[in-house]
């Protein structure tokens, strides 16, 4: 990291900080204007619903027919599996503000085997990311990647290459960094000490889980692309294999992201882009901890730390917040369901406000 | 129907219509109170949020390992397909206001191969029901049931006992009552005369079909059983399949479903329960247009009509709105989407009103 940029990062967190002192609630009424007039909590909503974007029509051929009773009740119904279908496409929320504060919206891109249900309740029932970034202003876009959620999937392997896989509860507990251990044979799975993870709300967690395919990249990404071309200019805010989804984004509508928030990046563009590109948009990796604790997250971190650094060497900002190198512990890599999940938000909230608004982004060519 | 039911449902048929003849809009400025404080076209939002339902821990073992490549430029990575799962949950999506209108919230239950989705924009962009029922003062709970959406779905055979099956264009067509034929071989796709549904969006429209199985109507009723549990006294607008899992989520719960809206509801409780237990219930049936056209159509409305004359034989009341015979044609199996969506949702909205408010429905034992 720059000199220059640190100073202005440390500069930032201080004011972060200062916000956070007085509780969030304080400094967003100290703004004098919050999103919600109604009252403290609420919010002012001008218009809230969804749409499907990207995806094309498909056609199956061959497949012998099948006989299903829909509903109890009903008959027997012959069901033809042949024909044309849609398969591509992303589901895309939005929640827009009577007044919005800030001049883009944000765009929250979930990660892998997961979906927009990401950044809505936490797991323990408290606001999330949704909400968060709804009050400090900005409208808010929340999608379910294609293949996930709402955004359905495709029938396999004739259309999807390859067949999904599952997430165990193992494997999420020791990946996403909740503890070193899940246990078994009658021992009690183990978190990391003073882990920020909401623990007894993890089986709660578990049930958002959705099956993941690794053959879907591209149409996820054309559909991402088609998502920027329509509501940005905006700031996208991505968590784990959505960066890598962002980062490409951004090369590809160098002139619609405004800013990129990458939430504990996994993967990154691999075959040496033009970094120069996308050098005026502004980005921001943030790091949980015990990041060390295995050698799949030291493998994990590599490429995306080799794409900042060529993002640097391009002439291009990106910052590092390592939660736990300014003194906050114990976060898992699901930083916006994290017990201090808010206190996450407000400093990337703060990153936000201190990279767009005081000294606007250079306009792209 | 008996008479007496049938003069109450015209006079508030009547006043439906009398609100309708000076737009929705102004039916709301009318009294005085909208829901949207900010604005007339706003919602004052009290919170939103999501939260997950149902399910429990099911157990895998002996399967092989699989190689994975989570994101360009990562390492390969084992996968074990092996462990410890949640199936059978559901997901629930609230928005409730800051100051509802309406003693209880209104829970919008899609109906088979389809998601929460359904209620929120129409595929050709309009409000949908959610947002309908929100400005009309309601809280309200969008879910996507076991299997599907965000509830997400389990491998199979080996814990979900079938395959899925997923819907075609042509038989969307043709089963939601866009229009009788298809077309294929060079031949356009057909509508019916005077189509209410938005034709133009009919293929943004089958990219929000989900693929379904015939064998998780247990857990999906359980997962129902439960919301209803956490979230009622309540009303319950159903869809299609959605319907029969109300009209046995009332069963199960008597006292906690204070009205039940089927649209176009297909199947029902098959095992002659005892509707005594509902009589109290009172319950909305709306049809669409051109029920007759064909067979399977004639096939799939005999199980909810038996219902409906069970249930008031057992003393309970069933209201019929049927669309066509009360001079609104068109219209499609997927009301909520129609052209004339709003116009729907008014005389339900209407008939809520004439049956909860004015005199509250008797309190269950």
């Amino acid at each position: 990291m720059k000199p220059r940029l640190r100073i202005r990062w440390i500069g930032m967190l201080i004011a972060a900080c200062a916000l956070l002192t007085g509780g969030y609630a304080q400094a967003t009424a100290a703004t004098g204007e919050q999103a919600g007039g109604a009252g403290r909590d609420g919010l002012d909503v001008a218009s809230m619903g969804s749409f499907y974007i990207g995806g094309h029509q498909v056609e199956l051929s061959g497949l012998p027919t099948r006989t299903i009773v829909f509903s109890p009740g009903e008959k027997p119904t012959k069901v033809n599996p042949n024909g044309t279908f849609e398969a591509g496409q992303m589901y895309v929320q939005y929640v827009k503000l009577e007044h919005p504060r800030e001049r883009w919206p944000v765009l929250l891109w979930h990660g892998g085997g997961l979906t927009g249900a990401t950044w809505e309740s936490t797991p323990d029932g408290r606001p999330g990311w949704q909400m968060f970034f709804l009050k400090a202003g900005y409208d808010v876009y929340v999608s379910d990647a294609v293949e996930r959620g709402r955004a359905s999937w495709a029938r396999y392997p004739e259309i999807y290459r390859t067949e999904p896989f599952f997430r165990s509860k193992r494997e999420a507990w020791q990946l996403f960094r909740i503890g070193p251990s899940y246990g078994g044979e009658g021992a009690e799975r183990k978190a990391f000490p003073g882990s920020q993870f909401p623990l007894d709300a993890f089986d709660d967690f578990s049930k958002q889980f959705v099956p993941r395919w690794a053959t879907n990249d591209a149409w996820t990404q054309a559909a991402y692309d088609a998502l920027v071309q329509r509501v940005c200019p905006c700031v996208v805010i991505a968590h784990s294999q959505g960066a890598n989804f962002a980062f490409t984004a951004a090369l590809h509508a160098p002139d619609k992201i405004k800013a990129i928030v990458a939430l504990e990046p996994t993967g990154a563009p691999d075959d040496a882009p033009d970094l120069s590109t996308i050098k005026h948009v502004p980005q921001l990796f943030v790091w949980g901890d015990n990041l060390d604790s295995s050698p799949f997250w030291r493998g994990l971190i590599e490429a995306p730390l080799r794409y900042r650094q060529a993002a640097i060497e391009a002439g291009g900002t990106v910052d590092m917040l390592s939660l736990p190198e300014h003194g906050i512990h114990g976060n898992s890599h699901m930083l916006m369901m994290d017990r201090n999940s808010d206190e996450v938000a407000a400093l990337v909230s703060a990153w936000l406000t201190k990279t767009l608004d005081p000294q606007p982004v250079a306009k792209a060519p």
